[in-house]
């Protein structure tokens, strides 16, 4: 369940920053903009991606055409007092592993958290929205680095799997399908896990946590079968899980 | 390169345990008795999955069938015994984070590693093959479970990234490809990269690293473009890697 201390924040959860035949950020224009009402500057964390200037100079351009200035932590020379005096903050995917270590190397994961939770708007997408999670364990990236911990933001009290894609019944190939890399992931851990489709996206809003977005939703829980969620369900109501 | 030291390894290092069409380890099974030859006891790691006794109990009737008599570690009551006492070990495959963190919380990889230097015959199996190698990080497995290090067994001196998948033109998903991913431990790693296909293994003997079976393999190197070697192939004469 979400607590009640819970109700300000205003998180916008996306599965995937592009949609095949779209533009960066353009399927979630209207829930960008609905999340940063009244917000002018944003903190933008590049640190998923090994380029950071042209990650940032990528953001920066997408969100001017917004009417948003961008301001990249990785140029900033004290990213904790950057996070302390943003009016939003977006963090952008790539490698969770790279990026869950750099958060917890610049020692921001303490200020991220305090923030979102006195209600500063925050977006993650892809690996952005499984830092928002508890841990990093619903990640599908190569552990490219060594994170100190998997504990990452706890925004929600579910995990995120991004990027969701359902089992190809043609496919010859006998790696495991995500649903079953989330089986994994139950035999070990309690909470609920959410796969999220590419055209997805979770709104926490007033202690909802609405599915948004063109696709039903994937969810997990350990000895249930899978249920699926379509858009606009409020996982807090509907599902056991937030 | 592979030191002087390692002429007396004897590995196999297979992608895939089952291929799509054939039962368990049956595309392996002429490999499996080459490396084997001489033995009849072999000490079993089932740690890669949750429920070991049903591992062991289908990797035992699969060798038995073989000739060969396996004995599960799970059951063991020193472990480090078994492994000490060993004719041959194999890794058996599963998700690559709960199998290194039970070879860690096992003290077994030390043994492992000089056991296998002074010539145990040893085979592993996907995730089994990763171990195999400096560290766990190029698996495509969820973190699932946090192991101490990254580290693992160091009998290689290169990556495997097992289950290898090609691009598939056709696909509107907009996840990384496995060649992304492996372009993104490149950027943080100086270690070279096997992409090893379902149908393949590495046969490591008198300090040679054969590609066996019937696909290619892939290799990636820093700042390199990819380069495919066929079966047959020796990557420690045909390639710079190993």
């Amino acid at each position: 369940m979400l607590k009640p201390e819970d109700s300000a924040k205003n998180l916008l959860l996306i599965s995937c920053s592009t949609i095949h035949g779209r533009g960066y950020l353009d399927h979630m224009e209207s829930n960008i903009r609905d999340v940063l009402r009244g917000v002018q500057r944003i903190a933008f964390l590049p640190y998923a991606l090994y380029d950071r200037d042209s990650y940032a100079a990528k953001a920066e351009e997408r969100f001017m055409r917004m009417g948003f200035a961008l301001e990249s932590a990785h140029r900033s020379p004290a990213p904790p007092r950057l996070i302390e005096s943003a009016e939003a903050i977006f963090i952008g995917g790539g490698n969770t592993f790279r990026l869950l270590k750099a958060l917890q190397d610049l020692n921001l994961l303490e200020m991220i958290r305090s923030r979102v939770e006195g209600g500063c708007p925050f977006i993650g997408s892809s690996a952005g929205s499984i830092v928002a999670c508890p841990t990093l364990k619903t990640t599908k990236d190569m552990p490219v680095v060594q994170p100190r911990s998997f504990d990452a933001l706890r925004l929600v009290n579910f995990q995120i799997s991004p990027h969701y894609l359902d089992p190809d019944p043609s496919s010859t190939h006998m790696g495991e399908t995500q649903e079953e890399r989330i089986g994994q992931y139950l035999e070990e851990n309690e909470l609920a896990v959410v796969g999220l489709r590419e055209a997805s996206a979770l709104r926490v809003r007033h202690g909802a946590v609405l599915l948004h977005g063109a696709a039903s939703a994937r969810i997990f829980q350990r000895g249930k079968k899978p249920i699926e969620v379509l858009p606009g369900t409020d996982l807090t109501v509907d599902t056991a899980i937030a």
